[in-house]
């Protein structure tokens, strides 16, 4: 089949808060081709990553990232590596263009899969698809007692592992972060897996983060995510080495997968967290995958956004077994639950997995979509370069 | 004085073909405060580095680029550190902030420059602007023939060095490429400074880039630049260490300055080569040539297009007495000539230097903006979020 046209859907929360929570809005993406549709999801700004795809040609590597999809074959997954070597070269200039195409190699995978009839899964190479354990991701509260309140929210909605995140933590004291690790520790009991994410705060400032060491070590904390900037490799690597028994995580910036690289080998990290909806799609993912199993360090998603994102970001490591932690989004805003129209839901276990079903198993609820969808428009020179699409 | 204004200007030629040449686009953003203005330039997509501007918020860590600009204070050079700060960490999920900020970046300095008299590099902490020797930037000849003559033109145009890039090299056998080689260093003369840029036509293929080293070496190229993808280190580590007296030089994808140094670090470069329109401006830059000084790496702008660029390009090694090369665009599209009224004219030597004048000491030609400037609109919801400005 050729791939007839991508459409993209630009959906938010009527207000947006300066929270970290990147589940306000959401950049849906839609792939026609040979009788099927496939859905993606960009996790990344909605607008600026639309103009990325239909924004005039700059020079030969500054393209849309159009150009390197619209009308092409796709038939296999090898089809699926073409284009997305096409759009790496082609709009090498284009900074944002990572960040489009991501949405779209998910959808051209889910198209692929509903085609064939597989599970995206099972063109990836993999036999099975492995249940894995979710962790609420939720952020820290305002105070330890809200923090507390949302630890025994979380095991009392089956959660046995739980992400507290971002919040106050590294804007006051060590102590007060002290406060908070060990709320949240109470609250998930002493047999929870806590996992902590501090959003980059300490920039690359090694000894800030390391001050927080002992503490994270007390409350058990099993991985300190993201303490210092993306690309600050010689601060993670600085850190890794004096981290103990709380191991770094990180990666969820990636954009590429030579940086998931850089950060297994020069940053030290135990965990590395790939966004699927970032680092170009579902087989990039897979390859930092492979790349995490030789090197002995364990894979994670990155997902704090909607379901149909959650079964992309299963996709990359289904089928690896010992990899058994998963970010779920536990208490996303209602926009990211209802634009599907079917869930990951959880068994008896509290375990989910990637469906074993066509593609990426997900259905889209066009009233979910609908309710929350902003009209858009992009004109350059009196033409409409971008439209809101029909559903 | 605070920052009043923001204002970006996109600029094409009639026709944008597919030649790897950034100067067939432009986006000059324009800065406004406390009666004076300042010009900058993004090496960047025009239309999407405006979006980046524009968007609305998607959550607390992906704001656009406006939010951490307008408004703020700005009486020197500690307040655009600040601005910087604040956008790499409000607009961490936003791709595009980098390129967009650049050219915002650029318009600071040369705001400040201009309400305190001083010219940038001053302000950076030189105490002179030493002269430079501009080599030539053109792109390899469909034939042997061809790039034979343009180096002979650019030797006659007054260039005693030359960067040939681009074309076909890689894309045919070695000796071919070797043949493209040997025809520049012919059109140079012997005593002609040869440089040479492949545009990562080799990916991460150390192999394929090697197969070329004896031809380079043999044409006496003083360096090889971007062989492969600006984030394959390994693979610029692995030829580095093979290289022998053909230098590796890369960088211009740096968006950060974690990339730039991760270059010098583990890609081996011996020469780095920044673009403030692209890695966050000059102050990331300057920082940039003051690890290069450390590490023994000669630091070298990267510029394709406009003389406001160059100025820019030239502030942050201004002051590097022995750091003497610097990219000239000998052949930009007549639209990066036009839009400003002054250049950077080489003396009597061949030479050029960062101007002894306020901010960075280049006027805009209004004339010259209107002729190529082209109309954009972006709405949301109804409301329009950007139009092209009045000059």
């Amino acid at each position: 089949m050729k791939i007839e046209a991508v459409d993209f859907f630009y959906l938010a929360m009527p207000e947006i808060t300066t929270e970290a929570d990147g589940s306000q809005d959401a950049l849906l993406v839609r792939v026609a081709g040979g009788g099927h549709v496939g859905w993606g999801e960009c996790e990344a700004s909605p607008l600026v990553s639309i103009a990325a795809f239909v924004t005039p040609m700059s020079h030969g590597v500054c393209r849309p990232v159009a150009d390197s999809v619209l009308g092409k074959p796709l038939d296999n997954a090898e089809d699926i590596g073409r284009i997305a070597a096409d759009v790496e070269y082609n709009s090498m200039d284009l900074l944002q263009a990572a960040h489009t195409f991501s949405g779209v190699e998910m959808a051209l995978w889910d198209l692929l899969g509903k085609a064939t009839g597989e599970p995206v899964w099972r063109l990836l190479g993999y036999s099975a698809s492995h249940r894995k354990t979710p962790y609420a991701s939720v952020l820290f509260g305002d105070t330890p007692q809200e923090t507390l309140e949302r630890a025994r929210t979380a095991r009392r909605n089956g959660f046995t592992a739980a992400k507290f995140g971002w919040g106050p933590i590294g804007r006051g004291s060590v102590a007060d972060d002290a406060d908070q690790f060990s709320a949240a520790r109470e609250g998930l009991d002493k047999n929870g897996i806590l996992l902590v994410d501090v959003g980059q705060i300490f920039i690359e400032d090694v000894e800030a983060a390391a001050a927080r060491l002992p503490a994270l070590e007390a409350a058990g904390a099993l991985w300190l995510e993201e303490p210092f900037q993306g690309g600050a490799l010689d601060a993670y690597g600085a850190l890794a080495r004096r981290s103990g028994k709380v191991k770094l995580a990180g990666g969820e910036a990636a954009h590429n997968i030579h940086m998931a690289r850089h950060l297994i080998d020069f940053g030290g990290v135990g965990y590395v967290q790939i966004d699927c909806g970032r680092i170009g799609g579902i087989a990039p993912a897979k390859k930092v995958a492979d790349y995490a199993v030789k090197k002995g360090v364990t894979y994670v998603n990155h997902t704090f956004t909607s379901h149909l994102a959650l079964s992309a970001s299963l996709q990359p490591y289904a089928g690896l077994a010992d990899h058994r932690i998963c970010e779920y989004p536990a208490a996303p805003k209602p926009l990211a639950w209802e634009f599907t129209a079917s869930h990951l839901e959880r068994d008896g276990n509290g375990e989910i997995a990637a469906p074993d079903a066509p593609g990426l198993g997900i259905e889209i609820s066009p009233e979910g979509v609908r309710k929350y969808l902003r009209e858009a428009e992009i004109k350059v020179d009196g033409r409409v370069i971008y439209a809101t699409p029909r559903l």
